[in-house]
């Protein structure tokens, strides 16, 4: 009995292929580092990507070729990852707001052949170049007769113009690579506050499975009737698959550009209909200050997905009850694609007051179909999905990292892949990240929860931002330290906080110090850096007289 | 560079498993052959999959068995499909409604080694028993200790009942078997009108893919919130696969069993709150009949899927003006899994009139991701996407047929599978059935839809159903006979239809003559034969006096 269906791979080039068969007509807007808007179609991104292609086969550009990148979110981004997937290369997204030895390490490590980077990066290029003798051709996306990019000829001998490069070359079509679908087509480095980073290598198999679980209905529910802008970079896990799960569904696309202060994204989201945003929480507090700021509004954004780090619930509860904006709550790393868990409610939950709704939605969410979740105990033992219990966040699928680039082991010999957070799971599927579990707080053999802690605290209208760290105590061996930034204009007390947590956490919880600083340090990505604030705060010691602790019993 | 993502094959399997795990409350409704409503949830199924899967073992079913299924919609089946896909094993679901012999057959062509099979079909099973030297084993879907099923124990020497056989089993967990996932998980045959039948098999891969596919917002649009009901049956291409979309979403399934009457479904719908419901049209006459003659509506009814054979206008706008139901039309065989486009509007679409939004929503949609169309011309050229050009639709994808049970070609040699229909595809990738290529008629050199003519036809109020054949003509070569039922009650002359028809479809496309019958022959899955129809009206000469042929200029 040898029937069987089509042995087709997956690959990333037929979802653009697909987007051109049928939504030719469907738009991909940006905003350029030349200022303006630009303006195509799938169909126009097609052709475009064709030329793109012959281009680089004429560079010497094919095969598992590193294809460099330094750039906003926009169409020639867009072009570049899937020309690069077409020809069974890999696009490197590289981070520009990394520090320039950090990127020309990533970049020598990943042995890039080829970098295209934006008008912005020419000085950052300029200055890295000479570490970077693998990479044969340096792109400015732009062209040539723009008089401002000819300058950067000048700074970089020998550099290409990427509109001058595909102008030459035949559109239409062209005759795609053929390759097992696990063929690598992106790379991204994890921006880890410790050891080198890592290399996350991402397949054509793994990207399409992650853009067909990404775009269902309890996921972000993307269709052609969605018009996505996608804040979260491009460099940054492939702006969490929306380059690739919005062509699927031949919905538009709406890019950003470098213009990610709040009054360019309110504009854009007016100006083009979107329906449906994605970024980190420090993005829509930005966002956010503008339009309530100026007593503006939404007219078509629906909803906005947000990760990177937890949200707060303050901050749904504007979004959906000023604003009528639902906000989704996903979760990721650079290592699951990026994403693994979307909060989206069951019917169950209809009836929720609408405190109890925001402290769900709150939560990470439930596993997409494809990406399985456990949660561990220290003793290497499962841990009930009781939404009591805590451990270490396992997960596993085809959209998960097994081994960084350069052969650096990631999953674990059993197959699965510590997260490194320390999480809850409830009886209906939803995660909690508790904390990182290098951030944790083990105070008298208990856990305490930093991200609780501050998520509390952020909870308070005078507060932008809080820190929770552990430091020494000699009775409990850890207590918590808390370090906040008012809101402009803000005043408040130490005991006013505490009496402000004492009704949100556990009386022992409560931090036995709490610190009021200018800001907080934060990494490339826009992570808190708990790492600096453990250096700067290394002095601080409790005594055993700290009335907080003598509360616990 | 030796990075990459976790290489896990995609299991049948894991949908439950997923479901288990994220959705254990969610519920299974089945009205059973036992004629009472049998309640359950996904963590209950899992529980009783694991059961099975030890029962079959221990009966010597494994890897790449066939397991043989004579039952309709309901959890016993759903368990069949699992417990057979976890072992590596092949569920092979039987049409009862085909004659005993070929259902003989089939099971014989198959291979099937065990046979379960509902309480209907007791008397089928000993009537062809002797015919099935291959199965080692029947099982009835039941309890031995239910009267009524224990005396079919006499029939059948060596009976084995379902419930007996797993109760002494260990559930909750089971060690599944791991394989590649191109590994056979279902079987299905084609009721083809003419030839020996052909079987389809279902991989694990492709049944997974389709069921992402066919979840996302544009296509059913399934998420943990819906509660389906799939009125196709599960033995007909796995009820569109809905057994594994639904588990992937963690939706409530309802299965219909037995009772397909307009009256049964529509109970059904109402006190277990299905919001979406999937069947073939004649289904749907049914139950809109039961609606319409008491005055009814529908509480959570919100869309539904039809396919199998082309919506009429009449019932789309039936649904949606007088039950606020939206008629989704999806297109799709066996040799598809089945689902391979669906008709879901874009934005442009919102601005058009009800009448120009139900003439799009009768054509048969747009492809999923994964599934690539085209349509090509006689001498094989492929013909525009244009929505005028017609040709042979031809589709590939990975959930696409390349080789039929038995080693049996069935895509071309350049890959593409021939779905024998003839097509049009407009430039946002509408597909629009113009007819079966052996159903096309021929006229003076010019192709007659006969399909458009018949859903002309019946979208008069006073017809019920009405089929167009080609029949000899001495001067055009062949010419259109329509043959029609009338609706109880209704009465209509020829001429009064034609006049009808004149307003819309071409002069030289009107009925050269019309017939009415009491009844159309149907197949056992609810098609309408037209070669009977050929058989019967083999007669019919047209002469060349026609009026309507003299129209044509």
């Amino acid at each position: 009995m040898s029937g069987h269906m089509m042995r087709m791979p997956l690959r990333v080039i037929d979802l653009l292929r697909h987007a051109k068969r049928n939504h030719p007509r469907a738009e991909i807007v940006s905003r350029r580092v030349e200022g303006d808007i630009h303006r195509y179609t799938y169909a126009d991104a097609y052709d475009r990507v064709c030329r793109l292609a012959r281009a680089l086969g004429r560079l010497g550009i094919g095969r598992d070729a590193h294809v460099g990148t330094l750039a906003w979110n926009g169409y020639r981004h867009l072009e570049l990852y899937y020309a690069s997937a077409g020809l069974g290369a890999v696009c490197h997204t590289l981070n520009p707001r990394l520090l320039p030895q950090q990127i020309a390490w990533i970049a020598a490590h990943a042995g890039d052949e080829i970098l295209f980077f934006d008008a912005t990066f020419v000085g950052l290029v300029k200055s890295i170049r000479a570490q970077l003798p693998r990479v044969r051709h340096f792109v400015l996306l732009g062209a040539s007769d723009n008089a401002e990019m000819a300058d950067a000829a000048d700074d970089i001998p020998g550099l290409l113009f990427y509109e001058d490069l595909i102008a030459g070359e035949l559109g239409d079509e062209f005759d795609w690579a053929s390759f097992d679908e696990n063929q690598a087509c992106g790379l991204c480095y994890t921006s880890g506050t410790t050891g080198d980073p890592k290399g996350v290598v991402y397949s054509n198999r793994s990207t399409i499975l992650h853009a067909y679980a990404s775009a269902l209905p309890d996921s972000l529910g993307l269709s052609v009737r969605d018009t996505a802008l996608p804040v979260v970079p491009m460099f940054h896990v492939n702006a969490w698959g929306l380059p690739y799960s919005m062509p699927m569904v031949g919905g538009k696309l709406v890019f950003p550009g470098p213009a990610l202060d709040g009054k360019s994204l309110y504009e854009l989201c007016e100006s083009e209909g979107v329906t449906v945003a994605a970024g980190v929480p420090t993005i829509w507090l930005g966002l956010l200050d503008h339009v309530r700021s100026r007593a503006l509004s939404f007219s078509s954004l629906r909803r906005t997905v947000l990760g990177g780090s937890a949200a707060s619930e303050a901050m749904i509860r504007e979004f959906e009850e000023v604003y009528a904006v639902r906000v989704i709550h996903a979760w990721g790393m650079t290592e699951t694609s990026p994403i693994g868990a979307v909060n989206q409610f069951k019917p169950v939950h209809d009836a929720l007051a609408p405190a109890e709704r925001y402290r769900l939605q709150a939560r990470q969410g439930r596993a997409l179909f494809g990406l399985e979740m456990r949660i561990e105990t220290d003793e290497g033992e499962a841990a009930p999905h009781d939404g009591e219990a805590r451990g270490r966040l396992l997960v596993k699928g085809p959209w998960v990292v097994d081994t960084y680039a350069g052969s650096v082991r990631a999953a674990r010999g059993d197959g699965w892949f510590d997260t490194g957070d320390i999480a809850t799971i409830d009886a209906d599927g939803y995660m909690s990240i508790v904390d990182r579990s290098k951030d944790v707080i083990k105070s008298g053999g208990e856990w305490i929860s930093s991200i609780e802690l501050e998520n509390a605290a952020m909870g308070h209208p005078s507060i932008q931002e809080a820190a929770v760290i552990g430091r020494p105590h000699p009775r409990w061996v850890e207590r918590p330290l808390m370090l906040c930034v008012l809101r402009p204009g803000h005043a408040l007390t130490c005991e006013q906080l505490r009496d402000w947590l004492r009704e949100r956490v556990a009386r022992w919880w409560l931090p036995d110090a709490v610190e009021f600083l200018d800001e907080l340090p934060h990494g490339a990505t826009g992570k808190l850096l708990k790492a600096r604030l453990r250096e700067r705060f290394a002095h601080y010691q409790f005594q055993d007289t700290t009335q907080n602790s003598e509360d616990r019993s």
